[in-house]
């Protein structure tokens, strides 16, 4: 059995071990290979002011850092480790968090820390050349008055907040960085639903075909929302842990008047998790649907031709009997022999059809 | 395969992502596009006191604010985001509550602030015009001595509450505004056991089909009737889950010795849950059963069909011998030849019966 | 297709909303329609004295809660709603909790109350005229030396109570009130462990139908007991968790070194509740098994039936070929080909045997 | 359809309710029935002493009571219960502990009282005349300095531990009564595994057998061996429950020095539940596999035969053709028309074993 | 049936039950047999010092019990019992930790002891020989200052290790014990990776071959892989479990400040487990589409097939017609009564084809 080379390949997975063998905490880059340099922002603000430039030179964080004011660092592009490690040596981060911010294939989460809280998530979007759906790691470290975000590409998740804050629209300048930390993860959740309710048309059309015209192709749907719906429970069901921890942190870094924004966030999530599984029980579901309506359209068919057989059996033996060669055969030369046939034939065929029907198959 | 023009469309879900991209916090309502005005009306009462009327302006609302009297607001149409907001402000509610309140697409759930508990739910109906089931959004903050609620159309959930204030029946007229939330809850949750029994009454309709005369649309009922049940779980669930926590808020909001009629509430969501998942379970079966027994039939047809063709092989094969043109054809000319053709159909043909009978095959 | 009337129905589900729309708290009887007069009957003992009377003047109650003994004051018969309003008003019981008592279609609960503890289940047992298991409920109050028991009609329940207290027999008549809650309570898990034991060998009938004679009511018969089990599992598990509280009331109505009875009575129920549990996966693999036993006999009859039929196939070739009229026919007048027929047709005959055996087709 | 009376019958279940109706707390022997007398045997021990009798008075026990040394009380042999009694109320034991011992259909259990820790087990073993495992009960009661056990037979669960202390083997001599029970119950758990590893080769028996040679008696090895994994779940899922808890007593009467020891037999039942589990799911995996290799190699068998029948339909058709008694039939009389229709009836033939090889049908 | 003798053998599992009947807490060794002599080797180091020696005579050991740098005694080869013995009890281990080492059959699992930290867990890697998932033991006791750790075999699991510690590089020589321990488990979890790997590009295959090229071997590969992440499974969950409970350790052994990094590995553990469990939904679901593709095909085929045959019954029953021997044969003698069969076929095979094409049929 030859390999039909015209299907599209699977994408194999991620090396997960590539870190393996490597000295655990070494600043080492995990992810797609990138070009292009790496840019680090500052937007620093506060209600009645607002500074914003690109850093070359690293150290020059370490003003901000003393500043009362809301300092946004935000790091385009993870795969220069040493800037990477310089920065957040300046903000004293923590090696391990380091190599968190370095391999793109972590697992969501939420970590406390003396100082400062690590956030680490995955952007969801749908990726036009992929044709499936696509993730960058996004990881964001709150400290008290400075926020620090990494991001491996460019991409639309800060293009609002940022515009927002520059045009001092909203809430937004008022509040502290533990209020942008929301924004930020409540852009993240939002990008969520543009992928669920893609993901909703995708499972009403499929709903559509698997009821009204199934075909050879309705698995091979199915099965691949079902891996769309996969990655996105993978992704938002430790968002939701963590969010649903937020509140039991001892942090002073986020003002408890604020922890109704991340719980509002929260409640999305919970929403957003529920969609999913809601749309992964009726796909388990349709599955089962698609089964039976294939099943039922061949028995269909199998029974009718079934039928036109057994019919034709006991009309071709009659035929078989008359073309027999006997010497003495009894009516044969009679004048109505051959209508007396036709008669036997009709009244045979006849009754297997109204004995069929009867009997109610088909 | 062209697609069938005159199935019913399977319904879009809801856009869930509807207010991604805009600004967090903005007050834009998310549902469907509403036509009237919106409604506000005013229910004060006290023991010996009533007092009711539509507000126009709605800054006259403050003016119930320190009323010692419990004070009703019920807003019908929320599609007028500004007046929404404006009310809202006048009790000083927080501005997520306020998104919550014209977002018509939230999850169910029961928050805890300062000064007010917010809880939001749907109402279920089943909707004539859809032929299925429809939900409407109903919103409710509790205040000391004020409840606010929000609902898209005028509808039943409230008329009975409102008419026993108005006729003074029962305790409602002695107790506080927490009784009143009692009071609408408990209303929901009747109005979730109507759709219930409705569902019920299928299912045992459903049940006997698929027992007795299971047909081809036996999967698509039992399909639908599942989505319902799909539709009630997906809001009575977190129903049950906000009434559960009510006990464990340190709200003086509502009054301990009002604790029972909460609990009693959250039994009976309790049971209704029960009963969906017994529902649900039932129909799992039934389902199982519909295939066993449709397949069951059907291998009874084929195998007929079978046998009678298996008869009729060996007896075209006798008939094929005889009607060999041999010269030296032994006995052919013999003038029994004809009846011992037909004693040898005879036998072979009740042979076969006897021995497929005897086999259990028919 | 024709409904087939002489099945039996399936019987609608109770109506859950049959107080929806009524005014909550409203003292209204919730079941099957009952006839005759509700019966009050006084118990009240200590260890040296017994007294039992029925009662008709309901306030005579009053009397025997100032009295040191224990009274059981049993009801039977609760759709006169006024008067269980009456009795329970003498008692100070909680309006919801008489609506609870005339509701017979209430969950199993138990509820820790100031002054006493509220109990509600449900007795079980096989209706001989329903051919199915039935459902009475039981609402039993526990106060300080008394218990109120409120059941639908006069049954074996507590029959071997009252004559154990009559007797003086055991260790009740020195017991208090709490004493005679478990008793009550251990009595009804008996009476489901009758139940399941009926059940027990209905599954154990099951299990040797399915593996040695299935046929087309198997099916029938799994979902049965399936169903069955569904129902003794919604109130065994309630119940199950309800004695599993008690331990953590705070309640002074029950003795301390009384814990050890209601304990045991929770391990029967956890001891009910596994059995049933075993039995459910039980049957789920019959279900299974019956499905291939009963496929693997069928495609056994379809193979041989097939063998036959592909036997002949090339058989009745054969003789369609020497049935040929061709003028110039080779070896058709030989005198021996008569005989070289019938040696092809055992040759092929026996070829096709002897693969089809070989590749152990049958 | 007849009953088939060959076959095994299956094992109706124990009787649950076997003391329903009966009083509670009531003494009687529930289980099977036993013949042979009850012994009572006493083991005395310190690190240097060592008393070993058989007890005939039963109030001999109560000389063990005061003394300083470890006294093991074993009683085989529990259907005499007035002796069960008798011994249990001279160690002052609860009423509901002693019907406990004495109905041998008792759920494994731990329970903590004042003065004593109860302890209800199953001991599991492959019982060689039922052909499948088999249970007794054994209960044992650890109060201050001494153990009382009672089983229903003389078995080898206690054979090798009273060896050690008559040899004074191990550390058992020097050690208090906490440790014999911890003992007993490793003993036991060791005995499940001899279960477990027996059920694990016939799993490795069948997967063989499933994977290569599966035949119609598989399902019946399948469905057998989940059952027995059924009873071996039923017992050491509560046994592990019991050992979890016992960290958390207050108990004075295990030394917390040997708390590791129980932990230890803890983690021999996790170990244990855990292989039950991975064969269980399995065997389902294997249930599975069966049905799809069974299902496979028929369909090829079906497909072969169904092609016969397929090639022949169109050569019998020509035969058929040729067969016609057609006054004027072109052809007829040509010399080669015989070889002619040969030549045909191989291009059909073969063409068609072409197209179908080409197809890749068989 | 007779047994193929060609097939790999399944592997029986391993005896879980090899202790049991012998005396508790003797020191035995369970596992494979193994040959060649026991290893014992130090490694003493602080920051500025590295002290590197085999050790032959154990008592040896002892000297560095008081010494203040990190010591760590590796022992590769377990199979020698009375060496383990020696060196435990050196080091004052509680004998069910000597039994625990000994046992190479033990579940992963963590205990705290007074003053050691006891860890047992798998090294899984891929055997070439076994062509399968192997395992083996290796067991770790973290002391104040100190660190035994016991394997089956010399492997790659401490090489890189000890390696860093040799070099001086990284963190390693600057920290405790403690951290030690850290490296070991996170160098095993990095371990699991490069399988989950492995078995991720295994899972991609099949997935490939399941939707376009699927055969009779795809369920036994499907299963081949589950099995593999079952073991996988069992050793990963409760490594998870155990790091879980780290930070509840009351212990003194661990630095708090070090409690990130054992987190860290805990975010694998849980990374790990989830990619197992997306392998293990995505198999199932591989399976069943695997069955529906292979149905589908065999399905289509036997369509055709029947198809065919369908259309030739009533063609040869016609030139059956035409055979029959009647001396009164209407139009038999007709010039053209060939011609006309032929359009008569023609004309019937036409028809049923277009009819089964507009019933799309084929």
């Amino acid at each position: 059995m030859a390999r039909n080379k015209h299907h599209p390949r699977i994408k194999k997975n991620d090396r997960l071990s590539a870190k393996s063998g490597m000295p655990a905490e070494s600043m080492v880059y995990v992810g797609k290979e990138r070009e292009g340099k790496m840019l680090v922002k500052v937007l620093d603000y506060s209600e009645n002011h607002l500074e914003e430039l690109p850093i070359e030179d690293l150290s020059a964080c370490e003003h901000y850092l003393k500043k009362d004011s809301v300092t946004w660092i935000s790091v385009t592009g993870v795969h220069e480790a040493e800037k990477v490690e310089q920065i957040c040596n300046i903000f004293n981060i923590h090696p391990l968090v380091q190599e968190d911010i370095l391999n793109t294939q972590q697992r969501t989460k939420m970590e406390e820390f003396d100082k400062y809280l690590f956030v680490t998530f995955k952007r969801l979007y749908y990726s036009d050349s992929l044709k499936a759906i696509d993730t960058e790691q996004v990881s964001v470290i709150l400290g008290h008055n400075f926020l620090l975000s990494f991001q491996e590409t460019e991409n639309s998740l800060f293009t609002d907040i940022i515009q927002r804050i520059q045009t001092s629209k909203g809430t937004i300048r008022q509040k502290k960085a533990d209020y942008l930390l929301y924004r930020i993860l409540d852009t993240a959740v939002d990008q969520y639903f543009v992928l669920i309710d893609r993901i909703g048309d995708l499972v009403a059309d499929i709903e559509e075909e698997t009821m009204y015209y199934p075909n050879s192709k309705t698995t091979f749907r199915i099965q691949g929302v079902k891996k769309d719906l996969q990655v996105l429970h993978k992704h938002i069901l430790p968002m939701r842990e963590a969010l649903n921890r937020i509140e039991s942190f001892s942090s002073h870094l986020i003002d408890s008047r604020n922890l109704n924004y991340f719980r509002d966030v929260y409640d999305h999530t919970y929403q957003a998790y529920d969609t999913i599984e809601n749309h992964r029980s009726l796909l388990t579901d349709l599955m089962n649907i698609y089964f039976t309506t294939i099943s039922n359209k061949l028995n269909q068919v199998m029974k009718v031709l079934t039928i036109i057989s057994t019919i034709f059996m006991p009309l071709s033996f009659i035929t078989g009997v008359f073309g027999m060669n006997f010497k003495y055969f009894p009516y044969m030369d009679h004048p109505h022999a051959y209508t007396a046939f036709w008669l036997i034939v009709l009244t045979v065929f006849g009754g297997m059809l109204i004995y069929f029907r009867r009997k109610k198959w088909f």
